[in-house]
């Protein structure tokens, strides 16, 4: 069968494993798509120290690529929205398959990009967008295409998830493992992306389009990071009998969907609370189904490549199908226009911390004005000051309740004479 | 588009489960598949309590099914080798993709019923035989299809694992809590295929062809059963940081395939060791993506409807695609003729225990035995008699050495005059 022409644009950390992937691999790689794949062309303004080229055309100027009538795919491997939307878009319109890790692109740019795509038959593919390695896409577009899906959830940001775990495994506070994952290399410079959380609701808000069949709303994405999360809050959630994890939550309710990105408590019984270090991992619950788990490397060359290849395969061997016979983009053929909640709207069950002066009736002040709004308490430990303090910590975990109530509850708490300082609060989630 | 209309033979629980999925779900389904699904006809004996067949036709002859000129996809869920390799083939030689979930046929007659499948140019679509609801197969022949997969293991046995964690929660015996398992529904009136063994045995042979694109040989998966896990070992176990677990490991070496289903012993930190109860998981690892883990239900009505219906939708997508835009059905195109190791040629470390007098010299004897044959020692316990008791126990681990030179060990160990009865040998496996 006619082989397959590749071009890739970017051969940084992940273009390069890609090269090298789909070098290293190829007799097997056309066992599996019935055709060879070949690289045709690589654009790059760099050289890979990693990366041996050979007789493959390089050039600086991806236009070259996305325009070559000899390339039947392109791969988009540049990251960011300028440069990357033109090859994409560009790709498109000379009629070329696409193929991309861009996460910040396709959840902010995507609806535009996918009507493009259908409009010329051809696909985009992303499976490299959300969690790396993993086959999570490819899970929830097709694996249980059965299902009506009603949650999910994800560890979808691994130098988050380094951090969280370094934290709890050696008592470390946030500021000093940042500035160690930096110097390992698993955080940008800038690690704003990862540990606020953009990152993973760049992910989330993906997911949750081809979970539902929704419009990709990013904007609509309630983003919180890691920042603020205390060495104290977790060790509470361990004596509690939980772990905090960075985690991309997205629910499908009467009322409307969830979509939000935040530190979460998880019961350490869930396989997904031990998924430690840079690992990712993502959780998934349909009707038929029940709950299903995905991990994996959510990030690093090869895993990374993994995807990109896979998406490859999956248009090589679709090559000359009708167009209707792939996937569609976000995974049904009409897209429903369901309303993301607000953050205040969203129901969940908490875990509070509080410091209080150490007297009488403090505890009942606080119980009080939980039950008057209807937050059920399911644990409250009260830890009495040590020797040389004169505050004391509550630290109770609710049961679920509208996100508005318990604003208005820290509200109530914090304007109570015996409470100093603000409250943590802190999400959790029993994935059930 | 014009609707895919399917015909489902056997409404037992799975079949019962995929008419359900396929009616509730109908409206999503076709929004994913881009075309109606309908359910044109039923073939069973009994009616099922649990299912509403309305105005669809039930006949009480598969033959009705498998050559009725309206059915493009007849779905086999009988089960066993005889009417359902009847209807499968005769499905096939009619011209109709099928869906099966029948593991023992795949496993057993898998290359004729493909050889049969290709000459007739449609497919047979199995992703239900392995690991339920888990999208696996999905995963490991077109997820992962960049990869040189280096090996897989899976708890794929529901009833084995729900017996063992239950062994271990409640440091109950095996045949106690086979018997409640029996009485629950869990397990068979005849557990045999459970927990012998040879039902993960037959997922097992489907799994490592997929990988590694070689024959079925189930015939030559080496299969050790469950029911001699002593409470002793599985307490043992934890104090040594593993947990025991029915796995099916397979694993491409340089001399040959890995394949084989027996007791094993996983270090705690390794998340598949902590899936527990009747959950399925596997664990596959790619040359590019490293470990990946998928968990999930691995049997049950809707769970396993899940899995049959994603390969219906997938099917129905491609209804007029040319059938080289199917997956292989073994993932790859030409299938090599790879060696499966015999059980004494395997690699892997142990867990051995023993029963010895207790007296002076008796360790350094079973030391000594273990070093003459290269055999290294990782962790050893010596636990002293109890009070009423004369006999002391040996409990060590050792490193990777070749099964045969592990069964000369234990020969000679057991054939030392201080050794009390048998060697309890389980294999263990680190997962990396």
């Amino acid at each position: 069968m006619k082989p397959v022409k590749v071009g890739i644009c970017g051969l940084g950390t992940v273009g390069g494993g890609t090269f090298n992937v789909l070098t290293r691999n190829a007799k097997d790689i056309a066992r599996r798509a019935g055709r060879e794949i070949i690289i045709e062309q690589v654009a790059t303004r760099h050289p890979n120290p990693n990366v041996d080229t050979g007789t493959v055309a390089v050039t600086d100027d991806v236009k070259n690529v996305y325009t070559n009538p000899e390339i039947d795919v392109v791969v988009e491997l540049i990251g960011g929205y300028t440069i990357a939307k033109d090859v994409v878009l560009g790709a498109i319109e000379n009629g070329k398959h696409v193929v991309t890790a861009n996460k910040a692109l396709i959840a902010v740019h995507g609806d535009e990009i996918f009507a493009a795509a259908e409009a010329k038959g051809v696909s985009v593919m992303y499976e490299a967008a959300v969690a790396g390695g993993i086959p999570v896409i490819k899970a929830v577009r097709e694996g249980l295409a059965a299902n009506r899906i009603n949650w999910l959830a994800g560890i979808i940001n691994g130098t988050g998830n380094f951090i969280l775990t370094e934290m709890r495994d050696k008592g470390r506070d946030f500021a000093d493992v940042l500035a160690e994952a930096q110097a390992l290399g698993y955080a940008e410079a800038d690690p704003t992306f990862d540990v606020e959380g953009i990152d993973a609701a760049h992910k989330l808000t993906i997911l949750s389009s081809i979970a539902y069949g929704i419009p990709l709303q990013f904007e609509r994405c309630y983003t919180e990071g890691i920042s603020k999360v205390t060495p104290e809050d977790v060790e509470y959630a361990d004596e509690l009998g939980y772990r905090i994890k960075h985690l991309g939550v997205s629910r499908r309710t009467e009322r409307g969907i969830d979509l939000r990105v935040h530190p979460t408590m998880i019961p350490v019984g869930r396989p997904i609370a031990t998924v430690d270090g840079v690992l990712n991992a993502v959780m998934v619950n349909g009707d038929a189904v029940g709950d299903t788990l995905y991990v994996g490397a959510g990030a690093g060359a090869e895993p990374t490549a993994s995807a990109v290849v896979a998406d490859i395969v999956d248009i090589a061997r679709g090559y000359d199908a009708p167009a209707h016979a792939s996937v569609n983009h976000l995974a049904f053929d009409k897209i429903e226009d369901v309303q993301v909640l607000p953050i205040e709207e969203i129901e969940t069950a908490y875990y509070l911390r509080l410091q209080v002066e150490d007297k009488a009736g403090v505890l009942a002040s606080v119980a009080t004005i939980l039950s008057e709004r209807g937050i059920n308490i399911e644990a409250l430990i009260q830890k009495e000051p040590k020797s040389e303090e004169t505050k004391a910590q509550i630290i109770l975990l609710t049961h679920k309740v509208m996100e508005k109530q318990m604003n208005d509850a820290i509200t109530a708490i914090e304007a109570l004479s015996s409470t100093v300082g603000s409250v943590t609060r802190i999400r959790v989630e029993h994935l059930n």
